[in-house]
């Protein structure tokens, strides 16, 4: 049993154990999902867009990395009133008009009563300190969250990006770049 | 090569990356996701929360926590019809006179045609043996599913704690509260 | 230091810690969740529908696995428009009749003015190349997506699997079977 050779067969045995197990380890280290938040923002109506900053800022706040992938009536929500789109075409100029253009001009999904239900539910956040979407969107930005703008819905609504806001981390992109992003993350909602 | 000392370093050197191995093992392990389901019940819609408490109540009946986050038209669907609340402002009188008193008030998302469409679906489950939102959140409770109730949401309508359900496992809370739970859970949805 | 002996059981202790850190990772990785996005496709809404198809697609496209449940307003959305169902008693004739037949009927959630808003989104999508419902279909087949239905959603509406569309990996089944799919994926998105 003390013969050296067998003891240097072993501590072979084991050097090429371990260092199959390092390997394997770092592997799934590097497909373990990121401490991240990613969302796709889909929805265009005043609760759930606020909804979806809370949570947002809410998971910077905790430490987290946060994505929201604005996409279809969300995407309306984050064009700048103040900007103006060079020309359109006939069905562009139509979306232009009907969607919401920025934070302000977004509704209830609910009891929006012809305007009144949103009026008052913005007096109502004023009053109770909730932050309103302008300031949700200036503490993401501050924050440091991530906002990815899906580009097939930019050209189906005939939006440009010349009439969108300016966000420090704002990507133009594909459903495949959320997705990679999605994969890589801890929560992920569709909003 | 049969030196005992090469040995000896060789055997240490194979203790400490075994050690370190252990460490990296047992951190990934604390990081991994429990099974865990933590949902956002935000939508008030009977058709929606019946989803949710399938899905919630499902996931524990296969061995899974569940964990459902109410907020905005999520929340007056836990007030208690039996209950009142004390003193409101004219604001919280006004949402709790227009906001479903409970799951018995709950309507569709759609086809609701003032009442019918919802009356119908409900002649139906019964029919066909669905539990009913009163059942299911029942269920819910001796299953154990934990209710959160978002303090942010209560404070906005006006709602008050007195006013809502007696629930074995209820926590009224913060988004970070929940945040934390759909972090440390597998499956994570928002409704 | 140098007695055989010693290092006899230093290695001993070594091998057991080693076969030890073995099964722990196995086990790890058999929990791991796989390259998998599932979702619930509760909605039966043109944009909503579209998003998902957009998505589950992508996924594919990217290298993931993906299985969507078609629960409650979106189990219409796969009836076959050209096939007819057996005999049905009243509510299950009601429902066939006011749901949508296919992905042909299917219409926005906001803007559909009485139909109008729909039919522009569809030739807006055929001019900018976007796929319609029907392509998007078939592109899932052949990428292999998987189709979960509902059942309890069939039976509550009344329809039976004659009268649902053919397509090569579809599963009629409760939602414990989506929520095990769910379980072991790294998105999960309820839509």
């Amino acid at each position: 049993m003390s013969n050296p050779d067998i003891k240097i067969n072993e501590i072979k045995a084991l050097e090429s154990q371990v260092a199959e197990i390092r390997s394997k380890i770092e592997a799934m280290d590097k497909t373990k999902p990121s401490n991240k938040l990613s969302m796709v923002v889909f929805s265009g109506d005043l609760d759930k867009i606020l909804a979806a900053f809370v949570i947002a800022t809410g998971s910077v706040a905790m430490g987290m990395e946060a994505v929201m992938f604005f996409t279809f009536w969300g995407t309306p929500v984050l064009r700048d009133k103040k900007k103006k789109a060079g020309k359109k075409d006939v069905m562009g100029r139509m979306f232009g008009a009907m969607l919401p253009k920025g934070t302000c001009e977004v509704k209830l999904s609910k009891m929006n009563m012809g305007g009144m239900g949103t009026a008052m539910m913005k007096s109502l956040m004023k009053k109770k300190n909730v932050a309103s979407l302008e300031q949700m969107l200036e503490m993401a930005e501050e924050l440091g969250v991530r906002i990815f703008v899906c580009e097939m819905s930019m050209d189906l609504m005939g939006f440009k990006r010349e009439e969108m806001i300016d966000y420090k981390d704002i990507t133009f992109c594909g459903v495949a770049k959320f997705l990679e992003e999605a994969k890589d993350s801890r929560i992920q909602l569709f909003i």
